[in-house]
This record gives C-alpha cells, structure tokens and sequence, in this order.
C-alpha cells in the first residue's frame, strides 16, 4: 500500500528551495510517493514558465519527485485562493494524505483566519485598493494575525480549500529558509534563492544560478527554449486591438471597463513593458493585469475558468510515480490522460490545448498532440 | 469647368510605366483634371503594399495625379471583376468623363466579350483548374480573342463594368509598354519595369530600381516604412490557430473546407513563405490564398466584403484636384472623408480602418485617425 505527500508547484525553474521542501515532505510525511501537482504553461502571476511544462516536470522527477501532475489552466491562473482550491482538489482526489507547503509562518493559526473571514460581498470591496490587502487588513484585526507575506497566503489558502472540502488532507506547514519570495537578486551566503532571482540571473546569461539549482536541472537550463511574455506580445497585441470591445468584455475577469485601457494601451505600445506600464493604476496590479492578457490571449472566457477539475494528467514520473498511479487508478472516476486527441481536447482539456499552443506557436515545440508522459526508468 | 479623367491604380510603387500611363491619360482625355482611384494598404493579390497608402498617394501627386482617392478595401482586396467594379462605380459618382487603362492588346472588342460571356452558375465551375482559365478558354471559344494577359483582363474588367452602369465612362485603353505585368527581373534596355521587379530591388537592397521610378518616388522609396507578409505572419498565424473552425467558416470566400488546410498549415509552418507552400494546391491560386488570409487578419466577412462604395476618401491631391472635389461635391449624396473619427468608422470606413490598423501595429506609423489629406501646394 503506497501513501503520498503532495506538493502544489510552479517549479519555475526546480532550484534547491524545492528540493528542500521536496525532501522535508518526505521526511516528515513518511509517505511512499511523492506528488507533485504543478501548473502547466501559464503561471499564476500571469507570465509564461520559463521552461515548459515537459522540462520542467521532468526536472523535478529527477530530483526525486515520484509523480507529477498537471494543475489545469483553469486552477493555474488564478488568484491564490481559487488556485489552491484546484490543487487541493486534486490532490483529495487523488488520494494523497498529506499536504506539504513553504511558509514564513509554518505555526500560523489557520483555523483562526479562516472562522474569521469576511462574508464574500462585494460591499467589502474598496475601489481604490486591490483586494488582497483590504482582506489582509480586515483579518488583521479581526485575529491579530499579519497575512502578508507570499506563501503564508498561498498556505492559508491551502489550508482554507481543504478546510471547505472537509479536510481531507493533512497539512504539513514547513518554515521558508534563506529566500524571500520574488526577491530579484540572487542571495550571498545561501544556496537557497528566489525563483524570479534565478529567471533573471537566467535571462541576464549569467551562469551565477547555477549553485541555486541542483544538477538535475541544469539540463533543462542549459538547453532548453526559454518562453518570455515578449514572445507573445506581437499576438496579444493584435487579439486586443482587433477584437471589438462586446467581444472582450465577455473575457474572464474583463471588469470595470479596464478592456478600454487594454485596447487603447495595445495600440500605443512597442514592447510588453511598455503596455504594462501604461496599463497600470493603483487598483490594478501587475499580476492582475497579467492574469487577464493570458486570459485575452487564450480566450478564457468565465466559463471555461470557473471549474472544478475533472482529469488527472501526469506529465512525468518514476517507477514509484507509476505504481501509485496504479494503486489510484481504480478509485477516481476521473480520467487519467496521458495521452492527448481531438477528443480529449474537446471534452477535457480544450484550454490547457489552448493555452499551450501558445508555447507552440512561438517555440515550435509540440505541447499536447503527440507528447507523452516523460518516464524515468 | 473641370474635366476628369480616371486611372484605377495600385502604384505600388509608382513607377515610370504610371508615369507613362498618366501622360497619355491627361493628352488623349484633354482633360483638365487626373484622378486616381488607388487601393489602400493592401492590394488586390493578397499583399501588403510595400509603402502604406499616405506615402503613395502622396508620390502619385508629386508626379503629377491630381488627386487620389482611396479605393476601400472591400473593392480593393478581390477578384478582378469586384475590384473594377468598385473602381468604376467610384469612378461615375465622381463625374469622371473617361477611364485611361493600360493593356497589352488595346484594340481588343470589348463589346463582343461582353455579350459572350457564360452565364454565372456554379455548374460552369470545374474543381480541377481555377475558375479564371476556364472563363477564360470559354470566352476564346465563343469570340476568338484570347483574354488571358493580365491588363488585358483588367481592362475587359473595367469595360464590363462600366457596361453594366450604362457606360458613364468612355474607355482609353492605353497600349503597355516594355514591362511584362509581374515579370520578376528589372527590365535591360527599357526605363519601364513591372512593380513586382522594382518591389524585388527595394526589398533586395539594390539602387537598381532607380532608373525605373520618377524622381518623385525615390523620397519615398528611401525612407519610408516597408511592409511586406512576414510582419504579419505572427498575427495571421495566431489568429488562425486560435480561432474555431466554425468562426473561420464565416469569413468572405472560406469555402470548401480550405479553412481546415489554412489553420493546419499555420499551426506546422514558422514563415508566411513557408505556409503558402504548405496550402498551395491546383486549384487554389497563390492569389486566392493570399486574399482569404488578409480576410482572416482584418475580420472580412461577406458582409463587409458584397457592398458597393459609399464614400469617397481624398488621400493627396494638388490645387487643380482640389478644385475639381470642389466642384462635384454637390452632385453627390456620399460623403467626403477627410478626417476619421470613432463616427466614421462606425458609419463608414470600419473595414479600410480595421485592415489598416495591421500596418499600424507592425510600423507604428498611424494609418486613419490623426491623419489628413496630403496637400500639394
């Protein structure tokens, strides 16, 4: 009888803070198998991986993952507490007993928080903030407790997602060392660095990441195709200034009239980070505005987001990976694609297809149609 | 009182075989007055014209047309029959008393394959050969007179259409000089070459071409933006993988299932070069392909594309141009355009906009709103 320990991941690329948690997951869960589920192409601040979902699943199976299994499109790109949700879903559905997850706060009282959420109204909105810290401020007095930093909101939303399915999974909070998260310079004095400090020492052609990542990834660093949003911009561009204004609006998360300055912004703008900046307020954050040019990109309509996972799709594993895939198989009604048709793109995963040909199209490397799971023997 | 005389043109570029064509439009018409109806940014074989339609205009003005106006893109980007068609009705609305046009064999009986032409019933239509050479083995059995070299059809064209009006226009076929229409090479011996021949030189970076365009086009030649399929080719590509077969059905001329070749051959190729290869097959013509795809880039549909013109867009003229708009402006209901605001391209010019805005995005260069006529003092 296998158990597992899962893990929710980007690995954007897998550097040696994963490996870590990878390795204290195993430790303190004593499971068998452990499971990642990570998010495809798309990541949730709304930026393609660096790497695409292949590579990246295959690196961190040679780091030691047994199992790793696409977060759809749908959970991916998606505030911290819908992408949590998806996750966790899975993993429930999955089987896996324990949870496994970096926070600043690993003690956190998460029950607290979550009996003292607000009610979901939309009169708790203030329009000149984002959400996020009117929410942070709100639990602050209500508990005392400061939620502010990075994964101790990802790991409140665990917590919360599984709180809601009944608690299904075992959480096992595990202290963030060295790195802040989305610190841009790579750390002295520490093998532990950032993910965005690691893209950018990347990006810069720099081999200073080199000691941040373990062995096992510095193929895929060093070969891979590397994706950036530039690479898209030309296409988002001209998906925003063609497509009427009625059409738009009917794009996810596409409120508050912000697809006029999108439209208006695409046509002045030369570069990504141009029509980011100009796109940008106060009330918008670089993320959300992100999040809704990949929606524009793909045509993710409310529809298609709004959904519960319904699939299991692994995109690589060992022999240990397998055979808790096996041991699973009977028990979920979900199916286990590993294998991708036009049937399968039309009753399961037609966004994922989408939003990978994407990748596709600037790359030329094939996503879906004609990959397998990547098997390590 | 001014007289006109019409000359229905790409000028792309305006070469000295324009120049030719003009001189004799204005002796033979005793006119006081040269028009040209010249297409837009793109031109009737599928492309992207090398100069966008300001700079054009503005050198066909330089080089002595008095005024140029714009030939809408839903008569511009078709077939020969629809092109003259919108021409001459263009060209009738504006009181033009005769149409100059040049052609390889100008004494060619117009009439007579007129009134010999097939019937229009899909049953005429053979699916192994284009549609243009099987009318054209026709009208050589009925009449004799073989219609197969390009101006030549042009010019039957133009006559047809100006029939069908009740002949407004009285017609001046002007014999061609030198240049064989679409010869690849630049011309030994002569001063006159094809477009496509200099277009080749510009685009190769030579100064070859020189000899062969007035002195009032080199301006252009050497500084402007040039445009050519590849710009486009993200866009194209990108809006053909993402979009639905059954959206891309509803595009002007998407017939016969071409739809699933065009969106299978964008997802394989990485050049627009490459994908016209790919698609290529007998019965589609080069031609044919290129126009569906700048259909699919602008959002053509038969709606936008089956309408007669309304209006009439100066893009350039000189002081005897503008007298003559002058003098027709009160014998005409459509309206004048000299300036582009949300309202007219609401009413009016919501494709030319639409198909412009491509330029737009890949030059930078605005193409409608914030731009006027150019006046030649």
């Amino acid at each position: 009888m296998e158990t597992a320990v899962g893990i929710i991941a980007e690995f954007n690329p897998f550097h040696n803070g994963h490996q870590y948690l990878l390795d204290q997951a195993r430790k303190q869960s004593g499971a068998t198998t452990v499971v990642a589920i990570m998010s495809g192409n798309w990541m949730q601040r709304g930026e393609p991986a660096i790497f695409d979902k292949w590579k990246r699943a295959q690196a961190a199976v040679a780091a030691g993952v047994d199992l790793v299994i696409e977060l759809p499109f749908s959970g991916a790109v998606q505030p911290a507490h819908l992408f949590a949700k998806s996750a966790v879903k899975i993993a429930s559905e999955m089987g896996i007993e324990s949870l496994a997850f970096g926070a600043e706060h690993p003690d956190m009282d998460y029950d607290l928080l979550i009996h003292n959420q607000p009610e979901k109204d939309d009169s708790f909105k203030k329009f000149n903030e984002p959400y996020a810290s009117t929410f942070q401020n709100y639990l602050k007095e209500k508990t005392g407790i400061n939620l502010r930093e990075p994964n101790d909101i990802l790991a409140f939303s665990y917590a919360n997602a599984n709180f809601d399915l009944g608690n299904p999974l075992k959480l096992l909070p595990i202290q963030r060392i060295d790195a802040d998260h989305n610190e841009p310079e790579l750390s002295k004095g520490s093998l532990i660095s950032s993910a965005s400090a690691i893209r950018n020492s990347i990006f810069g052609n720099s081999t200073e990441f080199s000691k941040f990542v373990p062995e096992s990834s510095l193929h895929m660093i060093y070969s891979g195709f590397k994706y950036d949003w530039e690479q898209f911009w030309p296409m988002l561009r001209y998906e925003l200034v063609k497509t009427p204004i009625e059409e738009l609006q009917r794009i996810y998360q596409m409120t508050e009239g912000i697809e006029h300055r999108l439209k208006d912004a695409a046509r002045k703008s030369r570069s990504f980070t141009d029509f980011l900046e100009t796109v940008k307020t106060k009330r918008y954050t670089y993320t959300r505005i992100q999040r809704l040019c990949v929606y524009v990109l793909v045509h993710a309509f409310t529809d298609n987001m709004l959904v519960d996972p319904s699939y299991l799709r692994p995109l690589a594993f060992n022999e240990q990976g397998q055979r808790y895939l096996n041991q699973i198989k009977h028990d979920t009604e979900w199916p286990i694609i590993t294998k991708v048709t036009d049937e399968v793109v039309d009753e399961f995963v037609g966004l994922d297809y989408r939003s990978s040909m994407m990748q596709e199209l600037v790359s030329g490397e094939a996503q879906d149609i004609h990959r397998h799971p990547f098997m390590e023997i």
